[in-house]
């Protein structure tokens, strides 16, 4: 933290100021300058409350110099994470592909959906049992019953599996039924279910949330490493902006500066940042394009009878065509 | 919703989007334009879809027409809500002013702010015992310890207390210490915990998410009446824009839009918006003249040494003076 | 300019950016510190470009540490600037209304807003010549007609009067006839106008782009400072966010943040951000109430005739609500 | 658009409404639906004033139906169009790419960046000559020796040139030398200089401005086409929003919906919506995967000593890179 004082701060308001930093227990560094005092602070451990010192005679300005994250910077562990999923190993080296349905409506369902995704170049299977959903009055999963088909899914076609956990009741279920467990981006600062995944032996699939900065959303990842699992992968899913051209906007500026921060891999989820079928596969293109480690993206065999998010699922045939182009795509610059 | 076609989409296409429309049980009512035609659905329960129609060939746009909210709207409740707290009653007709530290450190620090803003004007008194902080290495609150505080403040000053439930786990514990339960801005999609608050017998104070449009707010709100539960206060906090010279946005035509569309009261949180203490008085006065029902601040003995916000915290004598401009600014066109 | 250099910065890539900050003919002052090695940029005229030093092997992050303007700052001029037009004196001390139609349509409907605004409170009367329109196929105002409108205004009524000059050619015009000169939000980055406004002999009022940081606006001020011309009034329109239940979200924030960072009067223009007649007397109220030296506001005496922007103006008789509001809100804090 | 009025509006509103919208020379279309009314308004030429309705008693919400712009609209123009410029072809069937320095310096300085730019894949070559700076003492450009330099640099390596107009004084003397005149995001809604360009005889390059929705950029080209100049190429160049880890957020979902809405050609700027050299490169491969007519890019054979946004130019041998990567991932999915 860099404290900027006003020009005409008084040598008493720098004294006051660098004595309240001592009293935290930090160090402080006056750097006098041509117009104005600025004072460093050092050698505090986790980050400071800039807003404290914004409240102090004569401080003009209070700027974080340091990110206030650990254990997922590059700095702290600077060779690349792989993920282990089953024989499959998620980052870099290889590109990941998630596809699969909103919703686990049936088995029949499923299955008919993993093995047409398979067969056209999906890695995991991915599908909802338990629905974060805007109104209560909306298809809210089949819970447990959906559960059991994502196992289904799984002994059928060989692919691992991911699912959300939208709650801390549920969460030991998901854990003993998934291969991957999804934090959606709504619970991207729900805390303990952070703690709780923290605990968990499986890999986590951390969205991030749709206002979330980066350094936000690196924090909400260090929740689950500080926890003790280390097998993080993050999802870029869209932020809300201004623009309604499309439900959300991908920031794909994300995917290079995670990979330059942290030592995490990053996937994009192009279905839920569109918001419709359209954009999916050019987003796709882009997103493997920018450097992500992998996609997650939504496919049903019959979108116009799905019980969710069906407009902006893609055919399997359009998800054939998108493996096609974004293998291409990565053979490129790989 | 409101389905545009394309200029140039066919009879067939018309007719294949009426068909889509009716199989999900819905009324299709075509109308002829001058350049295209559109299609109204009607009938449906709940909220449409717009993805799947924008799948279909043929059609440009789906635009939604009704309010996805029912029970929480004006429309479906005229006159006003006035949530009973103990002798108090939050909404149109009386100025509510909740005030406290942001997180319960001792019994002593939480009596003595307790005792002074009761004094100056506070009608509820705020703290925190569950903390939900950005980084796993901050204070997190003193948990249970911090809720019986709270219970002893209540029976010292007599002013009912606030505090934020985070979990489902701990819900219970806050539910019986405390007398309106707080659901913060990055719960406002957790929707078990929305779940949880509807059967909840105390009032709930929703917070905006940072986020949030003033639908998924409201919608937030319908979980929790749907549930059972009729007391809930909303809380615009800021929201979060390019803008950087305070935390948030502070976003006061929320007021008269909620106020217009639903019945429940609404209060603002002008603290966590500013981020910094020299907005909060201004602000707090832009509140009241725009038509809140109340207001929560921080309000610290010495911020100075506050384990959290501090530097967002009003010194007593300053939430003296926000209590009197306030309270005329109310009178003026209450 | 701080800049923080990774923790395993070399020292050999520390004395390379210390030369290339000197290089550039500023002052270099490396301060090591726990964990890693930051350098402040010192005697640099004007600003520095971040991007350069972000480029240089071994910088993590470049951060700005003071603000780019001057002559418009606080730090430069302590005491209040106060614009005089004609006998009125804008800025601390009073409370400014400039009231009048979207546009000057004709003589007649100028006129009879005009003296039903004066008779209700308006200390200046508002009126579009030449309009800014999203559309080619809008109206575009009366040109030159309308601005001789304006001007039997002042004349019939004894209110100065405000129009927006929308370039540079008819700049000349605007300034000939208008007591101030209007630049409108899209506008605020038209350097080639900013500097033509520099040079006018008239008070400027300069509105917020739709998505400016504060910074920026104020160094769009300066270049009218610059350019010799002391007479700026700042007002706050609104901003865009993702938000849209208003046109924009009129962000009071600003207003105590200018007018501790500026000596330049602050005023707010709530038709123009909330956009719907309905949100526009509570956001005045808020105005004022946060401390903005004015208000500028739509009226017209027949809104639904109106040939823009109809649907944001007040009827008369709300204008004079509003009036008396804002006034009793005034009076209690001034 | 349509008017959905509210639950309880009666009858006598219905018609009033109705009595409106005719009173405008529109036709009325009243929809009664399960719970309430809606009517839409047919054969209105341009666009209809949504606030307007909005005022009237019963309305409850006014949604525009159609898009505001007609010339530049794949409804009006099935076929792409594409812009010549001298040999070149820009828009669907090949990549364009454009690159330069940010702004002109010297003669040296042009011809050292044109000759390698040219050798490493460009096909016009960019520069400033009047810059837009934030700042009234940045460097402003060398204006018309500016100009000069960019036609030597034309007829020395036969690369047609790109260069800015900022305003209507000096516009004639850019179209007079450069080949595309480009129009920056700052100047997206200067109207006086949109109408110039549409009497232009050579192609015009929009950029979009940092908040405009993609409906304001198409209306803003449309000002242009409507003024005669049918060659516009419009540019992506990133949008304003809280994220803060590039400049700006380049908003890559532009790209199919624009291709999809109109036939004008549309490319990205990466470098001023990265802001950051590290952000350039896979930022550029993310715009050609999404499909993007073309690119334009920052270079500087010394961005060390680079007058203005050094930090965001690349190197030559980066510029090669970025050229090789582009091609190949072109050659993809032409």
């Amino acid at each position: 933290m860099l404290l900027v004082m006003d020009q005409k701060a008084t040598p008493e308001e720098v004294a006051a100021v660098v004595a309240a930093i001592e009293a935290r227990g930090y160090s402080a560094r006056p750097i006098p300058g041509g117009e104005r005092v600025a004072i460093g602070i050092l050698n505090n451990k986790g980050p400071v409350d800039a807003a404290f010192f914004l409240g102090l005679p004569g401080v003009r300005d209070a700027i974080p110099v340091t990110r206030p994250y650990k254990l997922v910077s590059r700095e702290f562990k600077p060779e690349d994470t792989l993920v282990q999923v089953g024989d499959l190993s998620i980052g870099t080296g290889a590109l990941t592909i998630i596809a699969g349905p909103c919703a686990i409506e049936s088995e029949s369902q499923a299955l008919t959906i993993a093995e047409q995704v398979k067969r056209k170049g999906a890695h995991l299977f991915r599908g909802g049992a338990f629905k974060p959903r805007t109104s209560p009055y909306s298809f809210q999963g089949l819970g447990e019953e959906g559960l059991k088909i994502l196992a289904r899914v799984r002994e059928k076609t060989g692919m691992p599996v991911v699912t959300e956990a939208m709650d801390f009741e549920t969460f030991d279920l998901v854990e003993h039924y998934t291969d991957v467990i999804q934090i959606g981006a709504r619970n991207m600062q729900n805390f303990s279910l952070l703690k709780r995944a923290g605990r968990a032996k499986k890999p986590v699939l951390l969205k991030r949330g749709m206002a979330a900065t980066i350094d936000e959303w690196l924090m909400a990842a260090e929740y689950i490493l500080e926890g003790g699992n280390p097998d993080v992968i993050l999802c870029e899913r869209g932020v809300r902006t201004f623009a309604h051209h499309s439900r959300n906007t991908l920031d794909l500026s994300a995917v290079p500066v995670v990979r330059k921060e942290s030592h995490l891999p990053i996937i994009t989820d192009p279905s839920h940042a569109a918001g419709r079928r359209d954009q999916v596969i050019p987003l796709s293109r882009a997103s493997v394009a920018v450097g992500a480690h992998g996609l997650m993206v939504e496919v049903h065999h019959a979108p116009d009878q799905a019980l969710s998010d069906g407009g902006q699922s893609l055919y399997p045939d359009q998800f054939e065509r998108l493996c096609r182009q974004v293998n291409s795509i990565y053979e490129v610059f790989k």
